[in-house]
């Protein structure tokens, strides 16, 4: 049997679109010489839809969209995902379901069992869970269908597991010949090799081979990066898609043969396309296609510009210098220097007659009060502002350029360099910054030189150093990855070796910025943990370790 | 024997303050006689959470309170809420859980059954559901104890029922002689009826008492009313805790006889005291304990003066006028009218040489534009930026005053009027913002009748008015309500009689602001669908209906 993995790019609530690309790429895979094309985890509706859900029109039309497709793809049997109606009792009113068809002639409905309720997933607040697994005869194979979650569930690869029930093992012992799972699994910078690790686990464990179609693009702050693939019951490697953009591979289960396609050779280069492949996705469903920025002469200001040009070609990016008093000259050089390298537009726009203006107005409330970050904040706001004023006057989105480790301790103005709707690198601690930065460069100098390797500094207020006001950074993502991505408590963390004081420090930074982080722009996720829809912590609480 | 509701309002993660609250109140139970104490669900820890349960020192922190609890409470029974683990196998690693103790020894506990997975409520995100529901045998009667969500399940009140099981029923069958329920419920302006509804509904359909002690106070967006009731197996409430406070009531089982004090006599007065409520813990709980807001001489911004003079004192609230030329001479007196009459502090702040310094500076890339939203952003983001200097400055919290019509279709600025750390008012849709308005004024006159009168307007250009930009208030909140809050489709609300182009218009509007909402500061919720927390959208998706 020949099956083609249709790793595609839908778009939440564009039916006819979805519809079409499914059919073309159907058609695709027939020409192929496929017997049956799968495509991912609620392919029909896009994923993740979140409250659009629970709005009865948006099942409605889904439920004619599948009808739609069932009667237009015709010589090919296909495997995809759409929201079906909970019809057999009490609990959620919708299954996220896998539907086998054939020539007009539903073969098999499958619910997903496994619902995964945590970080950005909340699939238990939409769907019924399936009850049982059995595998669907097609072709004279038993497949083995689950969808996504289904397959993380299994006592060797995680003691700590969180289910019930293991779909994969219960399918295996009703004779499954051939494993096929349909999914949507968002990108981290670890996750293509953990799913390598557990497919060929099932596929050794139970001798019998994974075929894994995945969903690709960006939907707000969740990158899909494709990156299908199928693994022999020997646990090899057989076929793989691309990452990061639509493709189709094809498998012959008969030889265990099929398509190899080249992906990512190293972290850099994926956390690049994940963030091309994020921001291309967010401004064209937004209906926008320029953008604009802020350009400080700083590392995070310029990886963003650099992303962004390559994203939407140089052409569609605006970057604005907007020294004040404190932006030294070099700044300004190589802000420029960078609109040259990128070929990009640029406008300068000083802000001094404004913080003026402001200073003048605030001079008899603030009266004799000494300078703080009150006047910081109020440059960080009139360089936020102008922006929002191009994006208002030219329908420009405007990208703000902060990293996560600003974003974790709060080291960012609200209102300010939090401005924008798209917050390129949010996810990317500062160390990666300066990583993917010389990734950039690594084949001709893009991001000026000077910018990675002179201190970095947010230049609100004379001779300012982001040193002299926090941990050096290698120190600081150290002790972030392990307090936001890993969970582990201050306590653990100074027991592993680090300064209590730093420690500390940084664990109430954290926490007193929730609030910042609350009104943040949305930005995608690259770390096993982002800020954002997947991150729920009260603002208001009492809890303070120390 | 004789039962205390114990109405509290814990704070999340200060073990040791509502450990110290709770003996406090067992004391006080015991002085009046009673044999136990009931306290609200997650009681220990505070409620909700959210991702503090990941945090593996936090629930050990809320095991050791709870140790702590139980040898500190002699000479009365306590139940009351917090988080056990999960040692029975797979799943998540803990339970919602309620204790019943008694000198020094547990007699039960029980694992919350029902997780709500809806709206605000992520239940199912964190706890592993109780799998059976046993009476419990306390002083010679079977106690039937459940955990809020436990109760809303009954195929008689909610056809359309999302759990497969009962506990109610099944407590009911195995012989519960008295039902008594632990919770954290949170207000909208039509819960407490529901919940009295729902407990009438249980009593007379068991023939048995049912005790139901309820959580208050302001948990960011959430407001917890209070209102703990019982009634007797004839369905008559005979005990009932004051709205919006902390309180205790008894109840002796034997004469089937308690306490009732007084609550809310309106929907508005509710209002008021949740939106008091809210931002009185709101503010305690960051530390912080002034207010800063913009004063227009409008109705929102004048209620969100009212409300926050009377939680804080007028001595807590800065009113900020800061006029444009567009500014009416009508709009400067009725605010600085309304100042009077709250005693609050004010300073006027003219915005003019700002904006002319923005437009100065934004003249070239303008060029030869027609003034249109940009302008009139640029003096909304002005007023922010002039709020957050003086928060910055002094540690206020600045108010946002929009409400939840201009949130819905999005006529409001981002980092304009929609800078601040609390949008006090922003779940009251135009219409109730006028009653609660009226409510205010209807023993004196505190806000000034003119505003009352007058029709509404940003002032952001000349002659500008709310009515020639949107559809008229009633018409508007009708429609939203429909769409939002009862999640009707465009389709079906036209078809219930309301003009097409008008609420195809409206539903675009609410559509094209989701990323406004994104960025939006948090507010209480007093609707029974707020934004916030529970509204979870994409902002990038293709959907559209017409």
């Amino acid at each position: 049997m020949k099956i083609a993995l249709a790793q595609f790019n839908p778009t939440i609530g564009d039916f006819d679109y979805n519809i079409a690309r499914m059919v073309s790429l159907s058609h695709k895979a027939m020409e192929a010489g496929c017997d049956l094309v799968a495509f991912p985890e609620l392919a029909v509706c896009g994923y993740p839809p979140l409250d659009l859900l629970e709005r009865r029109e948006f099942v409605e039309d889904n439920l004619q969209a599948m009808e739609r497709l069932i009667s237009r793809v015709k010589g090919i049997a296909v495997l995809c995902g759409y929201v079906a109606k909970n019809i057999n009792g009490p609990g959620k009113p919708i299954h996220n379901t896998a539907i086998l068809f054939e020539d007009g002639k539903v073969l098999a409905r499958v619910y997903k069992r496994l619902l995964p309720s945590y970080d950005i997933f909340d699939e238990t607040r939409y769907f019924e869970p399936g009850s049982k697994s059995v595998p669907v005869s097609f072709n004279g194979l038993l497949l083995g269908i689950t969808i996504c979650e289904d397959i993380w569930n299994d006592a060797d690869l995680f003691p700590e597991h969180s289910y019930p029930v293991n779909p994969v093992h219960e399918l295996a012992e009703m004779g499954t010949d051939i494993f096929i799972t349909i999914n949507a699994s968002p990108f981290d910078t670890e996750k293509a090799s953990h799913r390598y690790h557990i497919l060929r686990h099932h596929a050794t464990k139970y001798h019998r081979p994974f075929l894994y179609v995945n969903a690709v693009g960006g939907q707000d702050c969740v990158i899909f990066d494709g990156g299908s693939m199928a693994v022999d019951p020997a646990g090899r490697l057989i076929a793989r898609a691309k990452d990061f953009s639509e493709d189709l591979v094809t498998i012959d289960t008969d030889g265990m043969k099929g398509e190899m396609h080249p992906v990512s050779r190293s972290r850099e280069e994926a956390v690049v396309k994940a963030l091309k492949l994020g921001l291309r996705d967010y401004t064209s469903r937004c209906g926008l296609n320029e953008v604009v920025l802020g350009l400080s002469g700083g590392v995070d200001s310029s990886l963003t510009a650099v992303i962004a040009a390559q994203a939407l070609g140089p052409e569609g990016v605006l970057g604005v210098l907007m020294p004040s008093p404190y932006t030294s000259r070099q700044s300004i050089e190589d802000a420029e220097a960078l609109v040259q390298n990128l070929g990009i537009r640029s406008v300068t726009l000083p802000i001094s007659n404004i913080f003026d203006a402001y200073l003048e107005r605030l001079k008899v409330v603030f009266s004799a009060r000494e300078p703080d970050v009150a006047e910081e904040n109020i440059q960080a706001r009139i360089r936020g502002n102008l922006l929002m004023a191009l994006s208002n006057k030219f329908g420009y989105l405007v990208l703000s350029t902060g990293n996560k480790t600003e974003l974790a301790v709060g080291y960012c103005t609200l209102y300010g360099d939090l401005s924008g709707g798209f917050a390129l690198i949010s996810d990317l601690p500062k160390t990666m910054v300066y990583e993917v930065a010389r990734y950039i460069n690594s084949e001709r100098e893009i991001i000026p030189e000077r910018i990675l390797t002179k201190p970095p500094s947010a230049e609100l207020r004379p001779g300012q150093r982001d040193q002299d006001d926090l941990p050096p950074y290698d120190l600081l993502d150290d002790i972030l990855r392990r307090y936001l991505e890993q969970n582990v408590s201050p306590d653990q963390i100074i027991a592993e070796g680090f300064d209590p004081e730093i420690v500390y420090r940084t664990v109430h930074m954290v926490d007193r910025s929730e609030y910042k982080r609350h009104q943040a722009p949305l930005g995608p996720r690259v770390t096993s943990r982002a800020f954002g829809y997947g991150r729920r912590y009260p603002i208001a609480h009492g809890y303070q370790k120390e």
